[in-house]
């Protein structure tokens, strides 16, 4: 994996020190109140830390229970937050006083103008790493989530609006957001055009999504028109999902840390973009829909990735666990919920899944087994037409294979939920005859 | 303007005190290893800590010197950084874990799953302290910036896109955005369609900015068909801007921090609405262009307009100053630079600016002027066709009044950027004849 034990290797071992020195000092302010009793004053602070754990942050989706409903329609990625409550957590921790990055303006100098100098550090640093995309002479571009990013993609891509909308195609199954993001505004630059392997003539937009939302493939662009254009959306393209084969280096590549780390609330992702002048098209779109993007976000990603990165670089405390080894850490996790998810189906004998496949992972330099994000989940039996309603009457809410160009006999699963939902869901799914 | 000593004036004060006690920590910990000679341990974490505040954030636009080009194009509210960096900063440090806020969802239960129960707090906490708009029985929701929200607005108050596309108007001088921003995806479901002052018909949408940007003028539409529709874009409708005279109830009202607490960089607006399935539709929006918005923003957004609330509930600790009172002290800041640029005015001889207007302000209690955040300057000089030229060969870059639908011998000046920015400015001005 290359532990280097260089630089940035001590930057990280000092960054944890740091950290855990900071937090040592809180907690024994907290304790000293606790243990000896506290003053009028620090009783007010110790209150007023509670008043703020207590109203600051949302927590999302509510626990579940045995008889709960389950909902695995959205690709929420809760599994990650383990990880975060572990060794890295507190080397992920941002603080921003309150005057800081109030400009509109990040770097005049870079065409895009409001990407924070540290998070591009942190993304080409990533890239380096994980060697799954080529970043070097690529323009970085950071949206509000890869969503955001797609539709400035479309809008770089779209010809002058004069020319009538160009075609938006991708194959079957593809990611479901891809026709209502592309046509809910009605525009004349682009629209929806269906099933990339149907589709005839030249002009064109193919969305690529490898690995496939929903299927989990791998998938390359179909159509070949050399007037054609294409977005690679490679959301999933990291080892915890699949093998990394090879450096990627297309000309438009969509990232997002909401698959990445998990961190999907700070709606940061990032594009690497080839050539210029669609890199300034782009960028013209993410000034005109939102004047940029979340600087709170953008530090906090760089945070995250960095930790990230540290994780690997650093000699790590614990040398046979992976704690501070996010991309081993989420495969082990992957892996472990692909065993029991197989078990299920293999106990339920109602169901298929799409065939297991594995590959030579670059990065984890080891053959090893994909372990999509998803699940693509199949029911033979007789007389369950809709699988989405059959599951719901069972209290499990997936997302319909019709909302992805495909059949009704097939839902799309979320992998990435917290261990109690997904416990609940296969324990419900292998008891189904 | 009501110091309630109460249970939110004392949690005002420990708030400080637990923010002062953490610094302080973090502060002998620092001084320990400058005066007493710090551990290898210590020593790096020092490193540490001063390579993060090195690499971490941008600090906007570069710094400028007498003979810069003075940019005053945008409205970049820097001038606030000098409040955040007083008292109430500290109070205002956001700290948010690793493992914090990393579902998409903040409350499922909520229209606006994605809002930030205690962002929604604040803002409505705000409007009942500073008394500029009704919030009781609106719905809040939250826009990455308010010119998202202007987005989700058109979409929701526009036809089905078979009934063609509705016209967007606003009276001349409008905000320079709203052509491009309406526009730049050609929908089949709104077009912009001009100045509000000539458009004939029943059917429209009516941008109404009070006060106006560019001009700062009270704006109400200037329409009146019972089936248009109205988007009030209330971004400077705060007290160091303009007497609050009254307390508006809008069906549609937008705000941005940005303008608010200076906070751009965080891109955090929000909308009051009536409707609610107008409410639904903009929230849809909202998920289909960026699946909602940075929940670290909105943390963040909160911490900021929490300080704001408390810095008037709670007794200040010099009665004398408005270190703590964020409205009366950019509102000394914007009267100073008004008065500077109307001596510069004056002294020149060349310019005009609009009249100087004063009202009643419930916020304030007492009959101030209005100092708007820019100013609609106009030259007579004769030779000078187009000021914006003219301005930007003594090196001053503004935004010419064609882009507000105006004539190009007025231009928009920010006079929110930084004290030293404004300085070079209106010496500048002063000295052209």
């Amino acid at each position: 994996m290359g532990r280097d034990h260089g630089v940035v290797a001590i930057a990280g071992q000092i960054g944890v020190v740091a950290s855990v020195a900071l937090n040592l000092a809180a907690l024994a302010f907290y304790l000293h109140g606790r243990i000896f009793g506290a003053s009028a004053g620090e009783k007010e602070a110790g209150k007023k830390m509670k008043k703020a754990a207590a109203v600051a942050p949302s927590s999302g989706k509510p626990p579940v229970a045995p008889d709960s409903t389950i909902n695995l329609d959205h690709g929420d990625p809760t599994m990650f937050e383990t990880f975060w409550r572990g060794t890295m957590g507190e080397h992920a921790t941002l603080v921003i006083p309150g005057w800081q990055t109030m400009s509109y303006f990040s770097d005049v100098s870079n065409l895009c103008w409001f990407l924070e100098p540290g998070f591009e550090r942190e993304v080409r640093r990533l890239h380096r790493l994980v060697g799954n995309a080529a970043a070097e002479g690529y323009h970085v571009l950071v949206g509000t989530g890869s969503m955001q990013l797609f539709q400035a993609a479309l809008y770089a891509l779209s010809p002058p609006a004069d020319a009538g909308p160009i075609s938006v195609v991708s194959p079957v199954p593809f990611y479901s957001s891809y026709p209502a993001v592309t046509d809910f505004l009605k525009s004349r630059r682009y629209r929806w055009a269906g099933d990339a392997n149907t589709f005839e003539g030249d002009e064109y937009i193919e969305l690529v999504c490898s690995p496939s939302n929903p299927d989990g493939g791998i998938r390359e662009a179909v159509l070949k028109s050399k007037s054609g254009k294409a977005i690679h959306d490679l959301a999933y393209y990291w080892p915890q999902y699949t093998p990394i084969t090879q450096m990627l280096a297309h000309d438009v590549m969509l990232f997002t840390v909401s698959k990445c780390t998990g961190h999907a609330g700070t709606r940061i992702g990032w594009a690497l973009v080839k050539d210029r002048e669609v890199a300034k098209k782009m960028n013209m779109f993410l000034e005109l829909n939102t004047i940029g993007v979340s600087k709170d976000s953008q530090l906090r990603a760089a945070k995250v990735l960095e930790a990230v990165a540290d994780g690997y670089e650093r000699q790590p405390a614990d040398t046979t666990g992976d704690a501070s080894l996010l991309f081993h850490y989420a495969r082990r996790q992957m892996a472990c919920r692909w065993r029991a998810l197989r078990a299920a189906v293999a106990a339920s004998g109602i169901f298929t899944l799409p065939d297991e496949v594995a590959g030579f992972c670059t990065f984890a330099k080891d053959t090893v087994s994909a372990n999509p994000a998803f699940a693509w989940l199949r029911c033979d039996k007789e007389g369950v037409e809709d699988l989405e309603v059959f599951l719901r009457e069972h209290k499990i809410i997936t997302r319909s294979g019709t909302r992805f160009g495909a059949d009704p006999k097939v839902v799309r699963i979320s992998m990435v939920d917290t261990d109690e939902a997904f416990g609940i869901f296969v324990d419900r799914l292998a008891a189904m005859k």
